[in-house]
């Protein structure tokens, strides 16, 4: 992104963090989006039928069409598992929130990620909603932070904005985003935030939203777990001052570029930053006979454990992944496969036609030195191509998972 | 199973090993089963579209109604992804077989385990060959050693037999396996040979192994990688001298209940020693409202990554339990689930109707601290109950897979 912008760059868009220390100690914890104009309101949630609490309240007010004025998000306790008093606890945190912004409840969205299971300590969020409706601002860096105070086991915050016009008006698309374990989105990803200041159909808004889910988040796997708390949300405040977009028109696909773009982004960024990952993992297919066949071997591939390992261990292990191609239960045949692997080291030629080549395994070796490696599938079967992020398995995903919790 | 049987213990099974050198060095990599009389072959082969070229080959014997005389098993290199040389070097092997033995090729079966990718090294096996037709012995140590020579990142042999009467009549049920990475059979396992000396008609052997096969070895995971070798071999050679076998009679369910029992002991034992595992996590779901709905959740909680590296932490993390449940796509009502952790340091309830009881955290702990953990979830929603077996994520499966071809 540029180094310019944040999450507050929409016109009308602000923003604040505070340590509320709902489970964290001496960092930031919570974070609040506020919209000066109430924003249009686009969602993308989890298909984990065990939805978080703060999922279920923002999909009502989704079906309830609300208009969207703040967000307030947690990290530390993911609100899920938690039944009705875990709802209750999420619509409370609406309310109070609301309350001090002098809006109504069914203008707030929550978000929580973190421990499922454990309730939400409600004095401690009320206390850190008291501090964050004082310090709202629209200073970039403000935004920055806010990406920061969401973070639970990420190493970076993750940005990323967009800009361009219409008619002379600028427009601009900026989100942050949170998410290194438990990724696997299906809808949504772990939580993603997306601002923009451009007018436009709600009904037009969810439509790209959903169309751009289907090939970014839900295109990557840190580890096959898909949350509970899975959550896109996208805030559109008209600031900018254009026409309505309300058709599929040119400035919609402007628009709809500039989403895909920041969608983009950040969901290579929680890729990249899987938990305990050393290594970006693009898994590209081409040649398939159908998109969906495209996408669930790209799938398969990037969320195999074997193959993951064997990145990790900069081993060309080439037959891990022709078995990961086998099983995602799609079309191919195998003596037609070639699979290469390339970074900013040079393109090697493992496969072809379903058997291993002739290759160099030091230049092998020299090229999976990286930290983005793309592996490249040509099944020759057709004209249909899908790209999935991933990282690779290592030492520290256990050392992070196996004590988490506690 | 009972110390002193092995797959030489059924009437007419002979085996032997020797060290081929087809990758390991200083240890034995090939065994070889033989049976005095013709036996009647039943088969479950892996699901993958890559499938090696020995399970090309038994399939197609299987299609034939071939009757079989000798298998001879490989590990190091496992002959899938090597096209029609492949395949020509499967029939090769059985061909060689065949010549020594004096049978036809097609009364032979290939097994291969290890490497994908890499071509078989045709003249050390058929000096292997030579050795092990020279050494075939019914005691029960050579087919013990057999077991321990089919090995590849396995760290014990595995083996199990069961024997029961038929009028009079000693039948013996006797298995050895390997397996220990790469395993989420889909239909078979990595390779599972079952000698016995019943009398049964064909088919009716091989309705009974599929029956079981999807109980057992469908049932466990260890890293959610289904492989391209994957194969379970069942061969019966009528001389327990039983009347034969053809219908579903009393006779037939007492060798269904033997063959059930030596598959289950293996499938376990796979789980058990899955890459780099400490513990055997069994996974009993009860109370679904279909058995697919009961298998589909065990299955998921026990590939889940999250859950697999909690329970090598010893932390009690429920949570993410519900959160595989919850991604299972399968039928369930979050607020009525319990899950239960149980070992022999006793039983404890985390979860009850989807929420956290006020556990003993110790308590939790202790009952971790095992070798073997119950994961039992009460689904309160019918009458249908499936079990997984799996086993914990950590630091060495890292190690294992980052350089095992290499």
């Amino acid at each position: 992104m540029s180094e310019k912008l944040s999450i507050t760059s929409p016109k009308g868009f602000s923003a604040s963090y505070t340590a509320a220390e709902i489970k964290y100690k001496n960092r930031p914890d919570m974070a609040m989006i506020f919209s000066e104009a109430p924003a249009t309101y686009a969602g993308a949630f989890t298909k984990n039928k065990v939805k978080a609490a703060p999922v279920l309240w923002d999909e009502n007010l989704l079906n309830q069409n609300s208009k969207i004025s703040a967000v307030v998000i947690n990290a530390g306790v993911a609100n899920a598992a938690t039944g009705a008093e875990g709802l209750q606890d999420a619509e409370e945190t609406a309310d109070y929130t609301a309350k001090k912004l002098s809006v109504d409840k069914t203008n707030v969205l929550v978000a929580s990620t973190g421990v499922i299971g454990m309730r939400l300590p409600l004095d401690k969020l009320k206390n850190g909603i008291d501090a964050m409706t004082k310090t709202l601002s629209n200073d970039v860096e403000i935004g920055h932070l806010a990406s920061k105070a969401i973070m639970t086991t990420d190493t970076v915050e993750k940005e990323a904005a967009a800009s361009f016009e219409i008619a002379g008006k600028q427009v601009t698309v900026a989100g942050m985003c949170k998410g290194s374990g438990m990724i696997h989105p299906n809808m949504g990803t772990m939580l993603s935030f997306i601002t923009t200041d451009v007018n436009i159909d709600k009904a037009l808004l969810q439509k790209a939203l959903s169309e751009i889910v289907d090939d970014t988040y839900n295109m990557i796997s840190v580890d096959g777990d898909t949350s509970t708390n899975d959550s896109c949300i996208v805030l559109a405040n008209a600031m900018a001052g254009n026409d309505l977009i309300n058709k599929e028109d040119e400035n919609y696909e402007k628009f709809k570029k500039a989403l895909f773009e920041v969608n983009s982004s950040l969901s290579k960024q929680i890729a990249k930053d899987g938990e305990g990952a050393t290594k970006l993992m693009e898994v590209i297919i081409n040649g398939a006979s159908t998109k969906l066949d495209a996408k669930k071997i790209a799938k398969s591939v990037v969320t195999s454990n074997l193959t993951k390992a064997a990145i990790y261990g900069m081993d060309p292990n080439w037959g891990r992944i022709i078995c990961a191609i086998g099983y995602a239960e799609a079309d191919f045949e195998e003596n037609k496969v070639d699979i290469s692997f390339e970074s900013e080291f040079g393109k090697i030629t493992l496969c072809e036609n379903g058997r291993e080549t002739n290759f160099d395994e030091e230049k092998a070796k020299k090229i999976m030195s990286t930290d983005h490696i793309k592996i490249i599938c040509d099944l020759k079967c057709g004209d249909y191509n899908a790209t999935a992020y991933g990282c690779d398995l290592t030492h520290k995903y256990v050392d992070i998972n196996a004590s988490y919790r506690s």
